[in-house]
């Protein structure tokens, strides 16, 4: 049985809603993917050697999503050659603000993380389908029909108000 | 004649520096590279047909360095299926702070932009090379190599401090 | 038929009603405007379109809306000489904070943009109701007696105290 | 004689660097200009006379430069139905941060005041030529020309570094 | 009549609530005051006709809120001798943040302005009576007195929780 | 009689609340506490008598609470040799952001105060209980166990997402 | 022998420069005032007593420096029923922001403490000089002589502006 | 060979010249001490191994320093029952700001992790030293010595002011 493409990862069940739009976009690009919990300040020893496994299993991209002091993301990437990409979780109810975002970015020298915006997951993903596209014609395909489909709606928008005016568009 | 795998594009020659690291990266590692000057603000049009035409060329990814309000990286990947990487450049001698990451980590949904961290040229390289190796086993082969490398560094460092203990090592 | 003199765009119908704000004053100084929905991220080349002919149909001023990295108002400063008023968008719901201030305040030399509050269209519609009077005396008085009509309100709040005294002024 | 058509005002002398900014770019589009020294909290009234008198004179719009509180460009454009363009000065030498850019953007409903980055009067410039340049088509195409000159500048660059390549290039 | 002791003044009746903190203190400890609606953005010109009579009328001190842009307080202290405490309002409605702060604090060299937290109105009229009682002895008693009862009240909690135990005491 | 191990003073018992997630820990692993109430504010002379006394009576930490400018924990420090623990306060309710633990971050060299995050009253006694631990290998071990029942809870997660996949864990 | 009316504290000798700014001022205006180093930190107990001892040797006005976590001026607001100024001291060299400001803004209800600018120790003896220009006529003539002055600088440099034009204004 | 009490580690000798500053007061106080070079990032494993050991050996208390996103102290922390202090490091020619502040005090609920100020390596290693004096009176005896040292010497530049008046004070 061949690898999923995709490992999505999170420190907490809390984060389970923000994972869920990654996996959204992945169902919608028919992306095979797998999904992990794996705590850095829990179950350090289980991180690191999930991570180190993940090349040899052939997973091929990383999502990992992690609020607060969110030492998920780093630290995995610490640990494998493939890319992975940092998902900040910022929880309102836990009064935390940018802190996910900016252990995240201040990475040292040697260590790429790819960050994305916060709760961003549905990005992130879109990022996984763009990479997972250099070797897959078909997907890279569907990819550039879903930006053709967005810009689509864009223009009828604007034109659904040339044709109606503001006002009337506004009371439909 | 083959494209380059990566595109580094800078909107401002003022950026070159921070361009410089990628290409350090880029050549250490033997990936093949162009290098563009494409302003968002000065010469929109040019932007948007270079970024359009980048998916056929067969480049396979795209570090786009910008400071300030730094419209050019989400600008490109708004025009291409080709996976972006943000550098967001800080520079000090303008009194420019945070506008750049800001501008770039806060894109709309639909739009993937991975970021850096401020200047972090180097790290998007790396990362780069993280997606590459994915297709090249004799690239992803090196890259693996070079991070046994730095983690040997670290440890004979802290031999070198049990040795001769922290003193005897600060003198030297 | 001549050009509307104002032109109000945003890049999403989610913005509509901070452009409401604008469109409100705009009516209320009977000064003629059309709406548009311009992506840059999703619809960037009609957007430059639509920037590039400006001038040449007769529109006077523009005011452009935007969240997030906010990159329309900027990208339309870039492809036009009408003066262009950002107006960044703040949406809590989204968790933004400052991004699209930052954005839209920090852009390079040589391409100018009047940034105003967040959300503060009806402020930039007055704005644009400044200009167009430098051109139109009936305007400008039009202009000038509202701006006597907000002090004559707050002399009379201040009266009434005076009169009533500050209990009985709270108590109606 | 008539009146000169932009009024770059500022509190304090010490202002004087940032507005040579503003002043060169009108001197280059050959757009008459006045200089003046109003403090908001040194000499109140005469700012207010002088604010209450610019539309009689016929100054079309005003450039107005203020460090610290900044409340030069609020009170001017409280005084005035002309046009106010507000330029944030940081000063490194006193500690300030973001004060005036935050004192200039948060002005109540009602009061119009166009804000640019912080020290940017040179934007600010331009952006009365293109306020300008609506009623003056000479002034207009002086202007159209200048943006093409900043886009030739950048595609000379890029072209420049496709025919030396980039080692080249940053060698000259 | 002797004019009040106290001048409360605001730029808006949406800042009543605020000022009825500082008229509620003045009324325990029984100090005259008046209070005024007097806008820098709207009311310029009365604003500083009522600034510049303050000290003739023999008010001791004054008490000016504002939120946004805030240059009510920093104006009124720049037309008189009489010292000015600023409270800056913070109106979460609105989406302001810090603006009034930091627009008061940072005042030029020459313009004394004392600063209270935000919408700390109570604090402020607490500083007056302080001012006022270096004159009035019996006004200092009663403010001495009060300060007894705030650590009498304090010692009398921690009492309570020592003989009753803490849940017994957080189940009273 | 002997001391209890631990102090958690507050300033005000609108802290209450977060104490109380000091004394659930302390509670669950059966470690002496007593509480006080002491504002360095309102009661300075006792917070002081009471910080000098607290090495005699025998206690070995201090857990302090406090908001707003927080100067509680930092003035015990400065009056005992006992470790002390400072647990800023976030209130939302007060509008209150950052300022406590900036207060209490902030500390001058030679005055030693260990900070914890906002409201993190139950990091600060788990920390408490490590400290203690040292000298108590029976609380150590029961310290010890419950990080193995954290990450032992965490595993059991991962393996029922493996065994169950994503959306029927997401069911349950 | 009379007390001095100000007194000017400082919890540590480095920041002497800071208090020499209120104490040039003070001497301008030949208001009495003694100078005392007074830690929070270091000498807490000295400190308080200090503090309650203010108002009976008859000092009429506390200005209080401080950097850091800033605990001196709330601490001495605390324990005197005197009007206290705070004046957060901003050091550069040992990396502090804005941690004193916001100690010394966020203090609890029912404790008065004007804050002024970071550094601003001459504001504070201005505002010092309007309270005791409250009872001493002379002092205050002296005062508004010292506000006509500074206006009447500022009309001079405008008239220079005006008659010389701004090139020669600044080539002088 | 016992173990020593302390254990001051970093990721990267960069941040020697802080580990110093631990270092110094630890020789000071006669308190034994190891260092280590322990990278999160490039050399995962040994820092685990490393953690993991620290108890058994017999080590007391960990100082971790570590700057930019800092995951160092707190993956230490979650790999160890011995108490951590983590020293955010602060490096201005990084152009890093307070990531390594905010990634340390952010942990999650169950590990605790005690924070010390940017680069104060030394007051961290202080509370080492009040912690290792709960078990070692003599140790706590110079210690509080050391209290009464800084007290005195505060004290006697309080008079020495008293004495000389604050110029005289000022010119020595």
């Amino acid at each position: 049985m061949s690898a999923p493409k995709v490992a999505v990862i999170m420190g907490s069940v809390s984060d389970a809603d923000v994972a869920d739009k990654a996996i959204e976009v992945l169902e919608e690009f028919e992306v095979s993917y797998e999904v992990g919990i794996k705590s850095a300040h829990r179950t350090p020893n289980e991180m690191l050697t999930y991570a180190e496994g993940l090349a040899d299993r052939g997973v091929q991209i990383v999502i990992a999503l992690a609020g607060g002091s969110a030492h998920l993301p780093g630290m995995v990437a610490s640990s494998t050659s493939v890319p992975v990409l940092a998902v900040p979780v910022r929880r309102s109810q836990r009064g935390h603000g940018d802190e996910a975002m900016k252990s995240s970015i201040a990475m040292p020298p040697g260590i790429p993380l790819a960050v994305f915006g916060d709760n961003a997951a549905d990005r992130a993903a879109l990022f996984a389908v763009r990479v997972l596209g250099l070797k897959d014609d078909d997907l890279n395909k569907r990819y550039q029909q879903s930006q053709q489909e967005m810009a689509d709606a864009v223009v009828a928008q604007d034109q659904s108000v040339a044709e109606l005016g503001w006002k009337e568009f506004r009371n439909n």
